[in-house]
């Protein structure tokens, strides 16, 4: 056993996604040494490859800190990860023989709510490839909306896509107005007929989808009315998953994600009056998250170093 | 080289699907003389179990015929089956060492459209697990709308199963209103939770999501207005659907698959008037299209048996 010195303790902070896996150190005043960004780390998705980005990540901040690859050792990791919810791959991430002294697993959401803001209580819309409110208040989570697509994450990057890829079918039989929309998205697609249409698109992944939300919301913004009431139906969810939230009394409610600055004009003008700029990135948070187990798992007490960390992971 | 007689052909009309494959063996009277039904028959997912069903399909039809198993040798196929339009699976199907004495194959859209017809000019709207129109008038082939689940097929069993369940999983997150849609389709999926939800059919096939189109038809007919508002705008699209067919100016139209009975009653009245009733099932529209084929083909002139039957794919 060796007891932590708060003054010498470094964190990382480590945000996994869908697409890349985002990690940043700093010291015990939250200053920033280095950050660095790896492949996916989704554990949805597989662990092998969540690992391997988380490990990576750190490895990439550690040299961007200027510090010698022994210190990862030394961390202590905050690492939030979408799915941990879920208790099959919690169980199999705390299982890991992670690098680090300590590593602290929570849920991309609630790490994401940690860094808006900055390590206090609130609430967040994250709206990207899909969509989720999410609301942490006197100690206590609330999950609402995602399930995932296609039957969940209204408002979202890939459900106005699925929505623009129904139009676009729809008009090229004839069956819907015909509108820019349209065009724009039959270039967008490379298409011209409904068969390259499903060929470029059709039971692609989320993503795949979610890279039509802007085509979609710059044709709504040019004043589409077929894109325009995609982009309102959309919109009109994300506001009552505001309301919803807003219910729950968060000191403060910010919007974030790849879609956020897209999609906040078109919510509804009480709940914009209700947004609070994030404060900081969800790898702050995830650095938050591991400040704040470890305060509260220590007080004080001198902790368990990295062999038997384990025990604290439940 | 045998000459075929005329009076002594046999033909089968074979129609695959996703779930089954229904075989029927007819003389030259068309009479039938057996059925037999096999597992799934669909190219797309997967030639092994395509042919293995289409083969014991016929061997049922000959047992129930009460034929002995080498007639098989004998038999004229039509073969009716999904994606079959796809150069690809067109392809693998025709280079099937198969046992007929010849085989012809066409989609199962324009199997199904010369069943209800009888052989003659027609327009089909088909509306089961998917949904799709299809009209055959003056040698030419039209199909509007399909495209496939999650992104087209509106109207279908597996649209309205999935529209249920966005509407399920908003409703429980308190975003949508409570209606007996709800309370039944959450007895019908054994769930109490948005997870648990998730967990029953997230992510599910088509066919799973078309289980739920009978309970939410039954919820409309008893009135509950979210219910009757999905399958209103699923009727809504068929109407339309059949409108394009019209235009084309079919003979006859008639609306087939699983959930026509129960999809009529909210159709445009207009499209009503319209429908007329399917005249034979999709297997006969099979052995018409092997008929015609044939005889296209032959003109009277001695017609190449099995071993040269492959030169007439094309």
């Amino acid at each position: 056993m060796v007891a932590l010195r708060d003054r010498d303790i470094l964190f990382i902070g480590i945000d996994g996604g869908g697409s890349k896996c985002r990690a940043s150190i700093v010291d015990a005043d939250n200053r920033l040494l280095g950050s660095g960004v790896a492949g996916p780390a989704n554990p949805l998705h597989g662990y092998a490859q969540t690992i391997d980005s988380i490990a990576r990540s750190a490895a990439l901040a550690l040299a961007d800190a200027r510090l010698s690859p022994e210190i990862l050792g030394e961390l202590v990791a905050g690492v939030g990860l979408a799915g941990v919810n879920m208790p099959r791959l919690y169980n199999e991430m705390a299982s890991w023989a992670h690098p680090f002294r300590k590593m602290y697993l929570t849920t991309d959401q609630h790490s994401a709510c940690l860094g808006a803001h900055r390590g206090g209580d609130g609430a967040v819309i994250i709206a990207g490839t899909g969509s989720v409110g999410y609301s942490w208040v006197n100690g206590k989570s609330t999950l609402i909306g995602g399930h995932g697509f296609p039957h969940g994450d209204k408002g979202s990057g890939a459900w106005m896509g699925m929505e623009a890829v129904k139009y676009l079918l729809m008009a090229l039989d004839g069956l819907a107005e015909d509108s820019g929309l349209k065009g724009e998205l039959l270039e967008v697609l490379e298409s011209r007929t409904a068969n390259e249409v499903f060929e470029k698109i059709g039971g692609k992944s989320s993503s795949h989808y979610a890279r039509l939300a802007v085509p979609v919301i710059e044709c709504a913004e040019a004043g589409d009315p077929v894109a325009a009431a995609i982009v309102r139906d959309g919109a009109a969810y994300i506001s009552d998953l505001a309301d919803k939230l807003l219910e729950l009394k968060p000191p403060r409610l910010s919007m974030i994600g790849g879609l956020a600055p897209r999609l906040r004009p078109w919510l509804a003008p009480h709940v914009l009056d209700h947004l609070s700029e994030p404060l900081d990135a969800p790898e702050y948070g995830c650095v938050y998250f591991a400040q704040q187990s470890l305060a509260k798992e220590a007080g004080g007490i001198p902790v368990a170093k990295k062999a038997d960390s384990k025990a604290l992971y439940g």
